[in-house]
């Protein structure tokens, strides 16, 4: 029998927590909980659009991830005193732009930007869809707040699914992370269509039947974070 | 009806070209040509690993994807000259270094490093798919060079399949891709197992049927890419 | 009469709280919050001493301070893209750093490094001198947790004091710091010694008389958090 | 008793030298020699402002602090082949710029800047308040010849002072400088009053009869240097 | 007797293509061969001249400079990887740029910008020569297609001669190149006039006589290329 | 008539002067002035040699230019604030580098590094050439202070030459460096043969009667620079 370190069934998530307005300045902050993972996730709004979208009309929305040095197991440096940013931030902040412009109406936002910054706290595995999951919450509230709130056309919620020994399972915390054979973000709306999929074999190469068994766990449980996104912004 | 511009079937990759031994230096090298796409893929053997390899018994194959300034469209700034390397090189020399460790075996590498360097000389979409294919030609003639043909467990390809205008297709030129809803971009074996899959709703999510239909398509383009492969390596 | 728009008395405190074990990876760490200020500081210990410490016997403590984007009023833009660090995050890290190292004895910590990190979640004034009174609290956790208490020869706390319209005040909040015309950041130790004394004249230069009264309130106001920081270090 | 290596008494100033117009370019120059201590100040002018500053009819004055290679006992490494400038120049940078803004009228500079260099020729202690003694000195003539005198509303100088063997001493060269087990800096107006004060315990903390020990010393040393500076000015 | 590995004579060049129009995007491009040595040169124009030539109606070329990684014996690192560009890439650029600039029109051409660029793809000596050579044939075409072929006032060849064992030789691969004790390389025109004259000596000085025979040299050499970029233009 | 604005005749050096040991630090330093330019030149001795040279028994000698920001007609910008060494910085000190290591025997230097330091002070023309001239006599001081005049095996001084108005002249200041069809500098050892000559058409590419002309006159003023050297050294 399989069973989770944490006691969990294979197709749960790890305890949720979305605090809203966790921060004074920006327009929307959120601090986001999947487990011990922690990310505190804050948007911005600013009238204005960089130079090359002056006079178009429309809205723009980017995203920048980092982790906080004391974060992870092993303290990491911090990129900042390294002069350089490492290809696994770029990476993840531009998934994370990508995924939230996709419920984006630019043209409803209007000639105002939406500054996403999701800084992690505490690292235990998912913080990228810890990240994405939180952003939304955020940027709803920033949009709200704008007075624009129909610059939303939807939600988006993400959540990894993985491989462990043979065993497909949702919401990965560092420990299976490790030891997973496939590993798979997924991004999805609200009303379930996918926005990304990204998948890759860390040990074996997976058949198209496990592809499938991951993609319906990930299913699962980006409808369970989108209901608790929807409590968390009624509340 | 749907025809595409260069009179290709919806399942047809573009004309494609493998050649090898196309520099006289490095241990394996191959100008890969998806249609007007054309890169130059490197594979460069040292003996000895990074310093925290040293002592394991194992190999090491990592990769950096480049543009040439004027491959593209219009031309684009050179990233030594601005001083620091852009996210989407980064996320694609990541996604080219994953792919090839797929198929290796450390062990058998023994403490040798080899460095794939993957330059498009020419751009017309899918030069990260074309840089997969090609510099998988290189490593095997590598390891082959090296004596260690054995570190190869396999073989890979990449393709890139998308959505325009409601419809599928494969092998998608820079015109197919800037007008995409949909984007993916899939790394096989040569056994027809997933290594990468990366989809991207560019326009509108995707549904489950649809992201069916993309993975359906890529396969096939993977395995012809696969049997092209062989060819190239046997001639 | 001059009464503070948040109601204290000239030589009060804002609200001052110190968590403590706020994050689980770091041998100590502390959120310390000095009215809406909120810096979250974490030490990490490892074995070993940088390279031109080696063989001393001796140990090592450094510290690195930045605040994240959204923590300021405006956003900031982040260091790590600009890809430089700018002089005043270098000056108040350095700060941080001469201040705890005031209070180690390197022979006590053996050949060990603490390294602490003093991220700024939210910025509203005295973000240096709460860093240095949270610093402190986790540098003590870690000497525990690390086997070394004896690593610690004292305590340090500090607080920022300045002049506004003439009146001298204890821990400034944001909008005193910006229309103060004297501004003066001071660490002291547990025993009433100094440490540092940084004062900066805004507006006008200022007296011997006035340096005085600032000196005056700068060591009641540490006097107050060291016992804070006790009773936090004793819960 | 405690006597000097270089004969001074306690509270003496080395031999200073204050040579003006040392460089034909720039609107003021002035090679400063603190004993062997030498600096080369220059204030170059230019019209306008930064952009954030035009149209506000102040002007602005910044400056620039560096140490070539060979200034220093062992060779220190160029900041501009290591591609980044170091927390020390960023902060004595700062500090000079703030100095000098002490006693400018912006207003009465009207819309032009004024940018300081302090590049130290040779280093032996004090580098910094050699380089704000000097600096006012050139800044002074680069305010005449651009017909803007009045810009100027007093004048600052600079030294140092610390505690060696638990006695006070003034404007310490290098010897001294590793010793002190305080050591500061102090910036006065040339009317007597406190522009900065830099106070830093190198080994003990210090109590307050030491700090107002050195702070007495400290005015003693800037009148001495105010008085130097105006005859170097009215020569 | 002196006999070249390759068997040429001491004063012939090494097998020399110039292929045209080797890619789509750019108005020119050349993949030129000195032998072994293989440069791809591309000529983009673009509308417009950098800000400080704004209004001046003249036009401005610049060129850049890059090895592929793999193109040398042993690979070398990736500039871009690096984050900075080293003193030979900007030397060797700064010189093309020049060598164009010589024969360029600036009124002719009006207020455009051909950006030149040269990548190496295989090294086996002479890259900056070869690089020139090709260069020019690029912006011929280029200026061509831009309807300003008056903008070219003449034509640039280049090529290297150094001393191997006391005897003068034109063109050197690199097996020359690391034994020669004086390494020349001279740009000229094509009417016989001189562009640029770099001599070096590697081991011991050279005098006036050995000077005058590089120069004869490097005299027949050029006009030798002068001829076949004239019947590659003319093709 | 050909007047020149100084006075001099065209194959005139400027007032040349060579103070020694202007430096208390390094082991050589000469502040070198050719009439207004003026460089300092410190030739700093280490004991070791770099990682790639070590156990060779070679010694090893490099050199690094700069310019301070105030030594040009128009403040520059600080390289190191700009966070990158430009082109033609890079350019001077691989000149310098080059132009010292041809008169050094690297075995009888021994496994030592001497590092020169040229930093312009004031430029008016021909400071690389300066810079040369004054490194040779700070290099020789530092030799035989490391106790191996042996060393070297020559003298080396540089001097630039150019043509005005269709008339070569010797040694330009920066007036007429402006205005010169054609620019040489050259190298050359005190036995009169060459170590490097690098010749540019400013405006019109030059023919091989003006390039002799320009030869010459570089022999004559690097035979008055050898001289003044002896002199400078022997004094």
């Amino acid at each position: 029998m399989n069973t989770r370190e944490d006691g969990r069934a294979d197709d749960d998530l790890r305890p949720i927590k979305i605090t809203r307005h966790w921060l004074d300045h920006p327009a929307g902050s959120v601090l986001v909980e999947f487990g011990r993972t922690r990310v505190l996730c804050a948007a911005s709004a600013s009238e204005g659009v960089p130079r090359w979208r002056k006079g178009s009309g429309l809205g723009w929305v980017t995203a920048e991830y980092a982790m906080l040095p004391a974060s992870t197991n092993t303290r990491s440096d911090r990129e900042s005193v390294k002069g350089r940013i490492g290809g696994r931030t770029h990476e993840i902040s531009r998934l994370i732009g990508r995924s939230l412009r996709a419920i984006i109406d630019d043209k409803a936002l209007g000639e105002n930007t939406i500054q996403i910054d999701c800084d992690v706290l505490q690292a235990d595995g998912g913080t990228r869809t810890a990240a994405i999951t939180g952003a939304y919450v955020a940027l709803a509230d920033a949009c709200a707040k704008l007075g624009v709130p129909r610059a939303l056309t939807g939600s988006v919620a993400a959540v990894s699914v993985g491989i462990i020994d043979g065993v497909p399972r949702l919401d990965l915390p560092y420990v299976e992370d490790v030891r997973a054979e496939t590993d798979m973000n997924v991004v999805m709306t609200g009303e379930g269509t996918f926005v990304e999929v990204q998948g890759t074999a860390e040990g074996a190469a997976f058949d198209r039947a496990e592809l499938d068994a991951l993609l319906a766990l990930a299913e699962k449980g980006c409808a369970d974070l989108t209901r608790l996104q929807r409590e968390a912004l009624s509340s």
